[in-house]
């Protein structure tokens, strides 16, 4: 059984405003996907489409937030903002500030960021990412009686590694792990704890064909279909470590 | 200027041996592949190629690793080829071992594994991996005309999420990084730090179509043609963190 993986961007979504239609932009991209694809779309528009949008003008920055402004050399009506979308800070130093984001993220600024939004405002992560991808994924099916895979993608930086990858906050009808641990490998040998976090790497697939420059916010990806599932299932927060096992920090 | 990534398995690659000749192995899968492609081959063959494996039954383990390994509840041998490949360690409960491994990789057993190795045998990392993929590409290019990018991967597990992903760890005449700092957004704002780590991201691809129990060990993604040099390049090990800049652990 030899598979084949395709990732490409879906032309002509625009500018994302508050309250937009997703799936009627979707729809209406022209291009073709089936059940068995999975559409990858990027946080940043999400969060538009659902108002998770915050203008730096309207925040007043707690004497915390002003002094860790002070020392990450950040915007202190930023770092309020980081910090109300934040249950923990995990590292702040040289410029560098990482939380736990209440939705259970590690990463840096807690998601909120101010690139591809207009003025002075600042994008937040969508408040239940799942959820998000459950009703993206319902609202497409209602439409276009199709129903793709969803996956919610961010670009986030890892402990040991230096650049970002994409990985998946949100997703629906896509099993997010492949649990192969007790499968035998083709020596008959017991395969290594063998847990493919196959949400994360359709993410990244669909994050070397994005121009973020541009406006390229959707990626349909193809040849999972052994991963895609009539249920929407358990969602991205299955690949969220349960802080206590948490080894690597 | 739109994308498109495909990811396909070679066929027809065999159980490899210490010695193989992986290039003429590729050369010879019947494949199409040019220049401007990626070989994404997989961490164990290439390690069973160089005799990068171990046999249990001749380790000696020390009274360090016998101690480690009854916590542990592992093999003492195995224990001791585990810290013989590592500088450091950075985990150590629970039945897991996370090390820092000769090469800089922070990663669970120091990338030991005894899957898809006969007998009791366990393979290691390739010594250098950046090396081992120029030498595999100035190989295919000598018996073929032809050099595309070459990217040998293996799984790592992450800090905060559950599952492993596959990851870069030796490439050549691939850009292991893309760094877009300082380009602004369609909106004319500044990009916010966005270096995209492309190397990681095709191996996740081809993690994408690998099949663990058989023997899908070489994936060819194509479609990363702006990423692919002439010239070999950095490698992975511009992917790894300086560990001082390290700010995630």
């Amino acid at each position: 059984m030899s598979l084949r993986l395709a990732a490409e961007p879906l032309p002509g979504i625009p500018e994302i405003v508050s309250g937009a239609d997703l799936a009627g932009l979707i729809a209406g991209s022209g291009a073709a996907f089936g059940d068995d694809d999975v559409i990858v779309i990027a946080q940043k528009v999400v969060s538009k489409a659902e108002g998770r949008v915050r203008a730096l003008a309207d925040v007043d920055p707690s004497e915390h937030a002003r002094g860790l402004a002070g020392n990450l050399d950040k915007d202190p009506r930023l770092v309020q903002v980081i910090l109300d979308e934040s249950v923990e800070i995990v590292r702040a130093e040289r410029g560098v500030l990482i939380t736990r984001t209440h939705q259970g993220f590690v990463c840096a600024n807690a998601g909120v960021d101010a690139s591809n939004v207009p003025g002075d405002a600042v994008t937040l992560l969508p408040e239940d990412p799942d959820s998000s991808a459950r009703d993206l994924r319902t609202a497409l099916r209602a439409r276009t009686g199709v129903a793709p895979a969803i996956v919610i993608s961010d670009s986030f930086g890892r402990a040991w590694r230096l650049g970002q990858v994409e990985v998946a906050i949100g997703c629906a009808g896509l099993q997010p792990l492949d649990d192969r641990r007790g499968e035998r490998d083709a020596l008959g040998a017991e395969l290594a704890a063998t847990v493919l976090a196959v949400a994360d790497e359709a993410a990244a697939a669909a994050g070397l064909v994005r121009n973020k420059a541009g406006r390229e916010a959707v990626v349909v990806v193809r040849g999972l279909e052994r991963f895609v599932t009539a249920e929407d299932g358990a969602g991205a927060g299955a690949l969220l470590r349960p802080r206590e096992e948490d080894l690597f920090s």
